[in-house]
Order: structure tokens, then sequence, then C-alpha cells
């Protein structure tokens, strides 16, 4: 199986409360962990979640507010602790780097692994992280900083092999590669086997987009186009809406237009005032607009079907 | 009642865990709060205890350790965000200010209060706070930074006036703080009533020590002769004594004999190293030789008498 799975560690707003984290999530794209934001406790909450140190390389950070980036030094130096030796390699808004720096200095140095921070433009979408089988492109939000929500994109994968027909015709392994990336294959005898009869198709590509803290902003639609998982900040009710633009933040019924404009396939609202303590009334506005959504809360994971 | 009052809200080590947070303490005295370090999810953990901000004027750090001072940046970014105007007085060993000062500029550039630094010496036992009711006092500590804990004493208070003898003397109003700092009362007639007899005693005083991170270290004896409660770091076991010099930290045995030699009058042990997942191990090896002896742990609250 594929996995492509969302954690959310944290999905609370900046003013403290007992019932949330600040933001942080992990996506774990076929065993590989992307870190998005790192409020304060990220750590705390990515033990929790029984996830491993070792398979994180990369840690995205939406924009330079506390409530998305506190967690970042006790993180690095927590992997400091552990010996990691594996780069860590962090994207952020400029200013990060700059901003950690004496704190990292005094507290980590003698560090046992290296830590890169990439800091992208945000005004325009930008491919910030390619591998074999993922892009991460950042989505320019509007908010009170210099802000991107990011959309991670699974590449087509290979096709499958049919081992049976591997075996029926005797294809030497030599020529698997060949044929899992579309080739077809030609027997001694001049006849052509067609690929489709050697191989299954490749397994459906997964798509998630994080989007948090942002203004209500229709511009993003077309890049959100038809993404399997979209997570829209929804700080506020409907009936706040002035106090949602004042802040530059989304209301639940601004969050579910998005999803419905952009037709994703499921949406998760998170990024709550500390002033609501009861969020399914915030669940129910955005279903009201878009049925299939969810309500972000600690610990909550989404594993997207194969 | 002159409440003094411990509240743990951390006690774990610096290797993140899901049994503890990192070290922050608040001591009440007299509903004024005194914080004492502030690891990462300290602010979480202080809105879970439901203490008030607006109480809060003092923050107290041991040493420069991320696991006691990581927390900073979000407490000081949530005062922000309520909109504080009081001041806020952290002190620290050399170095705190210079490190969060990038990071504040850009979180906090419109910062609704200020926040004072002090940095102390960590050579010599010095007063760094006082105020009507209470000292505050560095204790050199031995650890792999320049460390101290710190000797919270309260000040002697004024006797109580007994009001029935002050009614049956019929004593002007304008006398009775004289009498409560001691003095006699002399009637019309010259007959001269003693103090004891118009009040009771002052209310006890109290006296709390902290230490933690250190090495044994029983120079610090002396200073902490008779305090009511004293925390000391047990990070490890009897058995890893050898481990505890090399990081410079103590051991139960240690925490307890430095409690048995200054003869206080409880022990809290705690900054348990994340090794030890059965922690009750350490508190009956602590009293083994300082019988009365508690194990610190998240939202642990310890009242001392009147």
């Amino acid at each position: 199986m594929e996995k492509f799975e969302l954690i959310v560690l944290g999905c609370g707003s900046a003013k403290p409360t007992t019932r949330h984290f600040p933001s942080s999530q992990v996506l774990n794209v076929r065993d590989k962990l992307f870190m998005i934001d790192c409020g304060e406790g990220t750590q705390l909450q990515y033990c929790r979640n029984k996830l491993s140190f070792n398979r994180l390389n990369h840690v995205f950070i939406s924009h330079l507010h506390g409530d998305h980036m506190f967690g970042l030094p006790g993180l690095i130096s927590t992997f400091n602790l552990l010996g990691r030796t594996a780069e860590l390699h962090v994207h952020s808004p400029k200013g990060l780097e700059q901003m950690l720096k004496p704190l990292m200095d005094y507290c980590n140095y003698d560090m046992s692994y290296q830590v890169f921070f990439h800091e992208f433009d945000t005004n325009e979408p930008t491919m910030i992280f390619e591998d074999r089988t993922l892009t991460v492109t950042t989505i320019p939000l509007k908010h009170r900083v210099p802000t991107c929500g990011f959309l991670f994109r699974e590449k087509e994968g290979l096709r499958h092999i049919r081992r049976d027909m591997i075996d029926a015709y005797e294809i030497p392994v030599a020529y698997i590669n060949n044929i899992k990336a579309g080739a077809d294959f030609v027997l001694p005898n001049g006849e052509v086997i067609a690929n489709d009869r050697l191989t299954t198709p490749a397994s459906k590509t997964h798509s998630y987009a994080y989007c948090s803290d942002t203004l209500y902003n229709p511009q993003i639609v077309e890049q959100l186009c038809c993404v399997d998982l979209l997570y829209h900040e929804a700080t506020y009710a409907a009936e706040h809406e002035a106090k949602a633009q004042q802040h530059f933040h989304s209301t639940t019924l601004q969050a579910a237009q998005i999803a419905k404009d952009a037709q994703v396939k499921q949406l998760v609202i998170g990024h709550f005032s500390a002033r609501y303590l009861d969020e399914s009334a915030l669940l129910e506005e955005a279903m009201s607009v878009f049925p299939n959504t969810l309500l972000a809360q600690e610990n909550l994971s989404i594993l997207l079907d194969d």
C-alpha cells in the first residue's frame, strides 16, 4: 500500500487553550514524514503519536508567527540530543534562520547534524521541494505577514508488474524496469506484447493542500483544483466575519466556499479561535456549504484511499 | 491565610516524553505568582492549572538550556496578544536577552508591554529580587553552563492585632500600624500595655529552594539550611551515578543527601530522565535517605502550612 496519511498534531490558534496545541501537522507519504508548521509543543505531540524522528527530514513553515514555529528550537535541540546525523531541511518565508540563529548558536554549539534553512518567496506559487515520489509547491496566501500554504502532490508512480504474465513470457529481470515505466516487450520471435497485458495501472496518486493562515482568498481556488484533501483555516464562525477580515483570517463558510469552488474531495477545518468552546457549531456551518468536511483535532489521522 | 504554594507545571528533562513537560514551576506567594524556568509548553500547562497571567510579573530562569527556557517566546508573545500592559521581568544568567532578541523583534514589533531582562552572575549567592513580602536569592549550582537555583524566603510579617483588646482599651486606629510592628501602647493614665497582650505572633514565614540542574554539590547545603521545601533534581537513579556525574546531574540518593544534610523539612525530586518509566523506584531510593520526599509530577500542588 502506498501510504498517504495526514496526522494533526495541533489545530488551535495563537491564544493558548487547554483544548488545543498550536498549528502542526505531519504528512506521511510512503513512510517519509513531512512536517507542516511547528507550534510550541509539537515535539511532545510528535512523540504522543509515536512518529519516528528518523523519518522526518523536511519541515515546512507557512509563516513566521509564533504559533506556527515556536516548536522549532525544541525540535532542533532534541534531534541534537538524540545524536541525529541526517540533515534537516527547514523551508519557510524569509527571516527564520536569522531569527533562530542566536538561540541555535548558544544551545547547539556542538551540533551532531546540520540544519539547512531554505527561504522562499511568498508571491508566486513555487515548487520548493521535489523527490522521486512527490512535489511540494507553495500556495501564496493573504495574511498579516508573508505567508504560504503548501500543495503536496504525489508523482505518477510506475505501473505494477503482472507476475503471472512475466513468468508466462519468461521475460528477463533486466527488462522489468522499462516495462514498469510503460514499455512493451518484444518476444524473440518478433511478436510485440503490449504493456497493458504485462502490467496493471500505477497506484492512484494523492494530493494534499494546507492553507493556514489566510484571509478569504478566491485566487487560490485554481491551484487547489480537485485536490483529495484540503486543510483550510476556519479561525472564526460566520457571525464573526468582520473580525476574521480584520485579523486576516477566514470563517467556516469561507473555508467551505473555497473547498466547494475548488471541487476538492474532502475538507478539514482548523486553527480555531480559543473563543469557541463547542466547535461542532463550526463544523455544521462549514458542512452547510461543503458537506464532506471534518473538524481537525489533535491526533486525528486521515488516511487517503488507494 | 498567607498562601505559599508550589505548583509543578513540568518536571521532565531535556528528552521529550509523553509523560512529562520540561521544567517549569510556579510559586504562589500570597497570590503573587513567580515562575521558575519555562520549558516548551509552559503556557499550556499554566492555562491547564487555571493560573492568572495578570498575577505573574517575574520569571526566573535557572540556566540557558532549552528544556528550561524554550517556552519563553510563546509566553511573551501570548502576553502581547492578550494586550498585557504590566512590565514583565525575566531574571536569568547572562545571554538570554541577546538570544531571544531577533525572535522577539520580529514577532512582537508592536509590543503592548515591556519585558525587562535582568541577567545575574552565577558565581556567588546574590539577592536578585526583593519586595515587601519576599526575597529571592540565587543558589550557585554546578552544571555544564552557568546555572543557579533560587531561594525564595518570605519576610517576617507584622503581628496580628487582637481586636478584642483594641476595643477594650479603646485604642485609636492611628496607633494600629505601630502596634502591629511590635510597639506597646500607653494609656492616658500612663499605664503601659505590653504588645504581646494586644497582638498575636506574625504568621509563620516560609522558604522554598529550587535546585535544578546540578552535579551533586554539598557546598549548597549551608545556604539551604532548614528551608521548608526543597526541590532538587534527581535526573538519575543511584545505579547511574557515573552517568549523572558525566552529564552534571544528580542521583536520587545525592538529592536526598543534600536534603538530609541541610535539614530541610520536605524534599521534592524531579527532572527525571526519560529512561525511567516507573519513577516510584526513584522515590523509594530518595526516601531511603530522606523519608519526607515527594515525587514531582505535572500539576502537583504543594501548599505549605501556616
